[in-house]
């Protein structure tokens, strides 16, 4: 990460910014208005990926912001230009996601603090200093380039869409119980079950789901006990993953495929019981924010599309506090979180253009 | 096993048998016959079980058998009984079965012995002497008492089952494939989930079987991959285990159900693939030994029920070489290798008399 921000820090020197590291890790370059004390805009996204990822989730929105500022050819903007490089998105090293942009909105509570503190120490930092990364009063908004991370753009043909919403979603682990036999000695009638019926609820699961407009659920976890070839499953344990737009569809899909649980584990005599580890609230991104970015897509001639995030993404935190909003760019495959992982140049070109029109729409607003 | 030995010994000698245990570790109880050389009756069944488990799988069916003997007290027959308590019939130790039992039909292999060499030592025997567990050519045939290890019996309400046929058996490992992908970001339409075709495919093998009289089949175990809660699974591995008592039957049920799988995976642009590792024949119990049975179990009284076993048992081994036959005892609950294992007082009485009536037709036929 020290190797990032050195040659992050370079482009963003070179491109008149004056750059710094915050106490949570985050790497900021300030590109200052014309006026001297004046609204701020973030644009940003994380520095951070997973492990054997590919080269373009997260970074992509940093570089996007780097590029921006250069593009502007040392022009002054009656607004600032903050572009953020977020530390530690995914949640890989603590298993807790979105620690940069959480220091951002001023939400690093004690617990997390504590969980962070010497991994922030040993970087060269100061966690007491940590909520010294608050913005200020005087930011404007938050604007965050993305890879789609999905197949969904490229199936539609087009290079850009405009998140509008980040799908609420619900967790659960789902667990059947039924008794485990001989696979031999146990007629097909006296059986009960246990992966017989959550295969019967998988199937359920993903029938009732591609009914539901927009709505996604994934069954990406299931193991079975005692999971030997000649005896009959006792349970299965299934991990559940429901994500909608909306949080009253999403919430009545769950309802649904929970009582479809209970019912097929009660034919079956099984039983069936579940804990809920999630339910996130979908996060609309700002209607004025979008507007701008439906506004600024146009004007490049590239066809409008909006579009709900089925990925939690730094904006997504950011909303809490500022007006945010996010242009994903087509993943071409739709591989992301893999070696593979792409994008097209002239994609990026048209992230770019908007970006553009995205910040002279601003210019003319703060004239 | 040494202590079991012991036990059994004391039982054995005061009923008049001479006891000694083979060089694979067979226990074997002689009573002499009333002749000098004559021919010798198999009665048996297997010492060993599986970890953890009850007190009845196998070694009722020597403690029956030296039961029996006792209730002849002294009275010597047309022909002589040796009563075997079979090593190692679960496979356990060395992840091959029924040894004891193919020692006794001379089927131990180098391979065999060279695996099981160290043990039979540090039990004190000699495994260059294996092969003189052989059966002579005097052997009259086998007789074997077992629990039956399944609910059949206890479900129509019958103490006794005679088996006719040991289930021919196949087992597969089944693997579908699909792609890994993001659960949150992939439309529904567009993914190509692994455990969706697998769950699809469980479904239609536990359906097919139920419409295959006599048939079953069992997913065991199944392995999802990558097997995270927010990946939709790009790959699932199933066990499949079919058992029928005829072949034809059993290999048609197996076609069909792969071409489902095929047929199910074609559908979701996935890829099956399998791998057969077992192919095993069904075993008919001798006919002329399985109509003694029937009638011994008439003449106590008892409602004649014939059936086939779907687990192997050391029959099914003796039975390659001698004429066979078994008596299931009802399992209560039709629970074994479990603690709960049991057996109920009465069908253990009404297994004796019939093994009595069994031995008072063969001396009539000796006489």
């Amino acid at each position: 990460m020290h190797t990032v921000h050195a040659h992050l820090r370079g482009w963003m020197e070179r491109a008149g910014m004056s750059v710094s590291v915050d106490h949570v890790g985050n790497l900021r370059g300030l590109y200052p208005s014309a006026r001297s004390s004046s609204k701020r805009l973030f644009i940003g996204s994380h520095l951070d990926t997973v492990p054997r990822a590919g080269a373009f989730d997260g970074i992509l929105g940093v570089v996007l912001g780097v590029a921006l500022i250069e593009r502007l050819e040392g022009r002054r903007l009656p607004f600032g230009i903050e572009v953020v490089g977020f530390s530690e998105e995914e949640g890989v090293r603590f298993g807790v996601p979105f620690i940069g942009s959480r220091a951002l909105i001023g939400d690093v509570d004690n617990q997390l603090l504590t969980m962070i503190s010497e991994a922030v120490t040993a970087f060269g930092l100061d966690p007491k200093r940590v909520s010294e990364a608050q913005a200020g009063d005087n930011a404007l908004g938050y604007l965050e380039f993305h890879i789609e991370q999905g197949p969904v753009l490229e199936n539609l043909n087009l290079p850009l869409g405009i998140v509008e919403t980040i799908s609420g979603q619900s967790r659960f682990d789902v667990l059947f119980e039924g008794h485990a036999n001989h696979a031999g000695t146990t007629p097909m009638n006296l059986r009960r079950d246990a992966l017989a019926g959550a295969a019967e609820w998988i199937n359920t699961v993903e029938c009732k789901t591609r009914a539901t407009a927009g709505a996604v659920a994934t069954v990406g976890r299931l193991s079975v006990f005692p999971g030997a070839t000649n005896v009959i499953p006792s349970s299965a344990s299934a991990s559940l993953d429901i994500r909608h737009a909306n949080d009253d569809v999403r919430r009545d899909l769950v309802k649904r495929l929970l009582q479809c649980a209970e019912k097929i584990a009660s034919a079956r005599c099984l039983t069936v019981s579940w804990k809920q580890h999630l339910d996130q609230a979908a996060v609309a991104m700002d209607p004025r924010f979008v507007q701008m970015l439906e506004r600024a897509v146009a004007s490049t001639g590239c066809p409008v599309h909006r579009m709900s995030s089925g990925a939690g993404h730094d904006a997504m935190i950011v909303a809490r506090r500022l007006p945010a909003a996010m242009l994903f760019l087509r993943s071409p495959g739709g591989i992301s979180h893999h070696p593979d992982e792409s994008v097209l140049a002239e994609d990026v070109a048209a992230a770019l253009d908007v970006g553009m029109a995205f910040l002279r729409e601003l210019e003319r607003r703060h004239a």
